[in-house]
C-alpha cells in the first residue's frame, strides 16, 4: 500500500487511517527524509487528526522544479497543436514559487490573466546524472513518489515573452501537496490510472487521467537526463489536461494574427481574453485533487484561495 | 583598478602584471570566495606565470544560471523582431552546462545545428531576494563582477521546442572564464564600454559593445527579481549581439512557413540551415574575448575546441 507523507513547519508525519503519526527523524529537507525511509516505515505513536495539522508543502525548497510543456493529448489539441508532432519539451520554474496546499495564490499587481493547471509532480528519490541509463525496471528506484501540484500561469506574461519561466515562477505559483505519496514499483505502474481534477468555486474545470499523457514518466525522465541531472527531492511537473482558462484561437484567426505587428496582435488577444470569465479572480477558491478512481492511490486535495494584490 | 580572479582545480588566484598570485583562502565555491574579499585583496606571494595554470571556470556549480533572451538591438533585428516591442525575457540554463574557458565544447550525437553566442556574465555578490529594491546606487553592491561566457545553442532543438532550456543546457554548453573580474561601482558604470568579440577558426563573427543592449544590468536585475531570487555566485547571462550562425528568414518566407504543418516547416528550415557553413563543426576553434577598448577592464579570452561525438 502506498505511504502518504505530510509535513508541518516543524515535523514530518505519515498518514494512517487513524490519523497522522509523527515520524521520528532529524530530516530537514525532503531529500533528507527520503534517505531516512526506515523512520517513515517504523513511525509509531499516537495518531492526531490530520485536520489539526497546519500542512506545508511536503517538497522542501530550494530544489529543482522542472516542468513538461503541453503533455496531454487533450491539452495539445486545445492549444491548437498536433499531438503527432508536438515535441517533448521542458522548462524551469523557480522553486521560490512553491507554496503549501492551503496557502493563498497571490496574483502580482502587474499580472492580468491568471490561470491554473492541475499537474502530477514526480518527486525524485535517487540521483539521475546526465546520461543515466533509465529503464522500465529501474525508474521506480529513482522516482520516490507523487504530489498534487498546480502550475499557476500568468498568461499575459507567458505568451508575449514566449519563454514560460517568469510567468510560472512568481511566489505561490506552485502550490504543492498535501501529501507526498511514496510509490513502490507496482504502484508506479498504475500511474496512468491517476485522475487529475480541478475545480474553481466548486465548478469542475479539469478531469482527466494520466493515460491521456503523450510522454509518460519513463520517457520524460530519459529525455530530461540527456541534459539535466536530477537529485533527491527535485520535482518534475508532468503537464496538464484540457480545461485551463486559456484555449487556442481558431486557425484562421491565428493566421491573420501572424500578419499583424506583435504589439497589435497582443492587444487584440488580451482584449478578447479579458472577456473570458474563466481566468482567476480575487477570492476564487481553487481545488485540485489527484487519485486513482478506486482510491487505492490518493494524493489528497489542495484548497487554495486567489488573492489579488495591487 | 579591477581585480581578476582565476581558479584552478585546487586553488584561487589573483592576476597581477607579474603573474598569478595564490589566494590564501578555504573557499570552495565562488560564493565562499566572494565572502572572503579580504583574502583576495591581501594576496601576497610569488607570482607564477598564468600560462602555467590549468584554469577552470571561476564560477563554481551548482549555481543558478539565468539568461536574457534577444537583448542586443543588432541581434533582435537579425532575428526578424522589432527592438521597440521585444520584451525583457529570461530563461534558465542548467548549471551542469558550465565548463572551463579552455575545455572542449562537446556536441551530443543527436544535435545537428550547433551555434555560439558571446555573452557577458554577471556574477552576483550579495543576495537579491524577490522584491529587492535595486537602484542605480545599490546595483554595484549586488553585482560582484563579470565573466566571459559562451551560450552554446543547439538550434535544431531550440526552435521546434520553443523553450530554450534544453537546447542550451547540455554539458559544456556554457564555457565560463577565464577571469572573474571584480568591479567597483565606478567600473560597473563602464559596463556599456565592454566589447564582446567572437572568432571561429580566427574569422571574426561577433564584435559589438554592450551599449547595443536593450536592457542594461540594473533594469534586467530589477525585472528578474520580480520572480527569482539570486544568491552570491549565481550567474546572469546578458544576451548576445548580431553574428550568430542562425539568422532569421526573410519576412515573406516566414509568413509562408506559418501556413505549413509544423513538421514540413521544420524540415524545410533544417534543410536550408544545413547549407549554412557558419554552424560549428568538429575541430572548430571558438575564441571569445570581452574588454573595454582602452584595456582598463579585461575579462580575458576563451579558447575552446568543438568536438562532435557520435
Amino acid at each position: 500500500m502506498s505511504t502518504s507523507v505530510l509535513r508541518t513547519a516543524d515535523a514530518w508525519w505519515v498518514r494512517t487511517p487513524a490519523g497522522a503519526i509523527r515520524i521520528d527523524t532529524d530530516a530537514e529537507t525532503t531529500a533528507d527524509l527520503l534517505a531516512d525511509r526506515r523512520a517513515i516505515d517504523e513511525a509509531t505513536g499516537d495518531p492526531v487528526p490530520v485536520e489539526s495539522l497546519d500542512l506545508v508543502s511536503p517538497v522542501t525548497t530550494p530544489c529543482r522544479v522542472v516542468a513538461q510543456m503541453t503533455n496531454f493529448v487533450s491539452h495539445v489539441k486545445d492549444a491548437g497543436m498536433n499531438p503527432d508532432t508536438v515535441p517533448l519539451t521542458f522548462f524551469r520554474k523557480s522553486s521560490g514559487s512553491v507554496s503549501g496546499p492551503y496557502d493563498d495564490i497571490v496574483k502580482p499587481g502587474h499580472v492580468r490573466l491568471l490561470d491554473y493547471e492541475a499537474e502530477i509532480g514526480l518527486v525524485i528519490g535517487a540521483a539521475l546524472p546526465v546520461g543515466a541509463d533509465l529503464t522500465a525496471d529501474s525508474v521506480a528506484d529513482h522516482v520516490a513518489g507523487v504530489v498534487v501540484t498546480n502550475d499557476i500561469s500568468a498568461r499575459d506574461i507567458q505568451l508575449p515573452k514566449t519563454q514560460f519561466y517568469e510567468s510560472k515562477s512568481y511566489p505561490t505559483f506552485t502550490p504543492v501537496g498535501p501529501a507526498l505519496v511514496l510509490l513502490d514499483a507496482d504502484e508506479l505502474k498504475r500511474f496512468t490510472d491517476l485522475r487529475l481534477r480541478l475545480w474553481v468555486n466548486g465548478e469542475p474545470r479539469q478531469d482527466m487521467t494520466a493515460a491521456d499523457m503523450l510522454y509518460q514518466p519513463l520517457e520524460a525522465l530519459r529525455a530530461l537526463t540527456r541534459f539535466q541531472r536530477m537529485d533527491p527531492g527535485d520535482l518534475l511537473l508532468t503537464g496538464t489536461p484540457v480545461g485551463t482558462a486559456l484555449s487556442a484561437p481558431a486557425k484562421p484567426v491565428e493566421i491573420i494574427a501572424s500578419l499583424l505587428p506583435a504589439a497589435t496582435k497582443w492587444n487584440l488577444f488580451f482584449k478578447a481574453q479579458a472577456r473570458n470569465p474563466k481566468y482567476l479572480h480575487d477570492g476564487d477558491v481553487v481545488e485540485v485533487a489527484v487519485a486513482t478512481d478506486d482510491g487505492a492511490i490518493d494524493l489528497g486535495r489542495q484548497h487554495t484561495i486567489v488573492r489579488w494584490v495591487r
